[in-house]
């Protein structure tokens, strides 16, 4: 295992600098009153989707902005410009994460200090992006009714260090195609982070979907006043 | 992005090692007569139900062992175990992906010699493990339908690097819950990949699964024989 242990160490001292970098950014947005909200999930779990959702329940009160990430296309800000929202694509060309490096990128694109609000979607994935610090305020996971309940078992870090979990298409709960059960997930993830806020809702139907932007926009207020 | 630069140099190396180690465990495997396929996809796309199906139909007729990759649990290892397979679980430890090295620990907890054909089931993620050589005598790639059918557009490495793709859980196609359009799926596919031979089914209800484990028996004959 001796090239396992060559990466280790080397990633240990990236994430080390990048730890500091983005307790540094998230202090200077802090002051720019610009709350930054790095939203993660595995591959079609609908992260875009719910991006569209709550920009249009949000973008009356805060001025906003969304900063894409993907390994090689822009189909996902060309969707959310297309709803009146600006948005950065940040092409990754292969890397599985953002690390603040890539996110400062995608705000010196935007008009930071004129912003209230900015989502960065990450690249779809349950594993790295859970490693880096992105200098966000609040850290949001998605996780798909059709993935399974059984996944903080499998991808622990994840849920130990986020703020907040978005339980995403509940719709699919009403068919009798999956046995995902609801008190099942909540009690592996009580395990692991037992602080986590937890909102259920269905990007495709709208339903449960004021209940978080009411909760985030509160978050907001509080941290931009 | 001086760090970014700096982990790429270093990916770069590790990759050039596993890619000889990878070459060399092949043709060893090949000699012995072990057929190794490693299975990728996101999370919960049903890689582990697949291969409860899969190894259910073929058991009688090939010697067969699972070599299960997980993060942090043997909850995969687990089930297989108990459907009768031998099943081996590696702890990848925060790992985003399976390499040789890995992988020959697993070989050696089981006895290769003495077996036809092992599975690999890879960390669920479509980034990583596409980057890693496994020594695999066929990659394949598992697609849900819940996922979408825009994934090729956005994780093109995995979609030109396997030999198969098996689109799963198709009776959420029945449902009025997804838009997932399989044509369209096909025509993104084929312009990254056009030979990749694409397979359609329900681990659930085991619709299309005898198709997918006739062609894979016919591999593995053509390459024990």
């Amino acid at each position: 295992m001796r090239d396992a242990v060559k990466l280790i160490k080397v990633k240990e001292d990236i994430q080390a600098d990048n730890d500091l970098l983005a307790q540094r950014l998230r202090e200077r947005l802090r002051e720019q009153k610009t709350f930054l909200i790095n939203l993660m999930s595995s591959p079609g779990a609908g992260k875009t989707s719910l991006l569209l959702q709550t920009t249009g329940l949000m973008k009356d009160d805060f001025r906003l902005a969304v900063i894409e990430a993907d390994i090689d296309s822009s189909v996902d800000a060309e969707r959310i410009a297309e709803s009146g929202t600006t948005a950065i694509q940040l092409q990754t060309d292969g890397f599985c994460h953002l690390d603040v490096a890539m996110v400062q990128q995608g705000l010196d694109s935007l008009d930071g200090n004129e912003l209230d609000l900015i989502f960065i979607e990450n690249v779809g994935n349950l594993v790295c992006p859970a490693e880096f610090d992105t200098g966000a305020a609040l850290d949001v996971m998605i996780l798909s009714v059709p993935e399974g309940d059984d996944k903080p078992l499998k991808y622990p870090l994840m849920f130990s260090k986020c703020h907040a979990l978005i339980v995403n298409k509940i719709d699919y709960l009403e068919t009798s195609l999956t046995d995902f059960d609801m008190s099942l997930l909540e009690k592996r993830v009580r395990k692991i982070n037992k602080g986590l806020k937890i909102f259920s809702l269905s990007s495709r139907t709208g339903e449960g979907v004021k209940t978080w932007t009411d909760w985030l926009s509160k978050k907001v207020h509080e941290h931009n006043s």
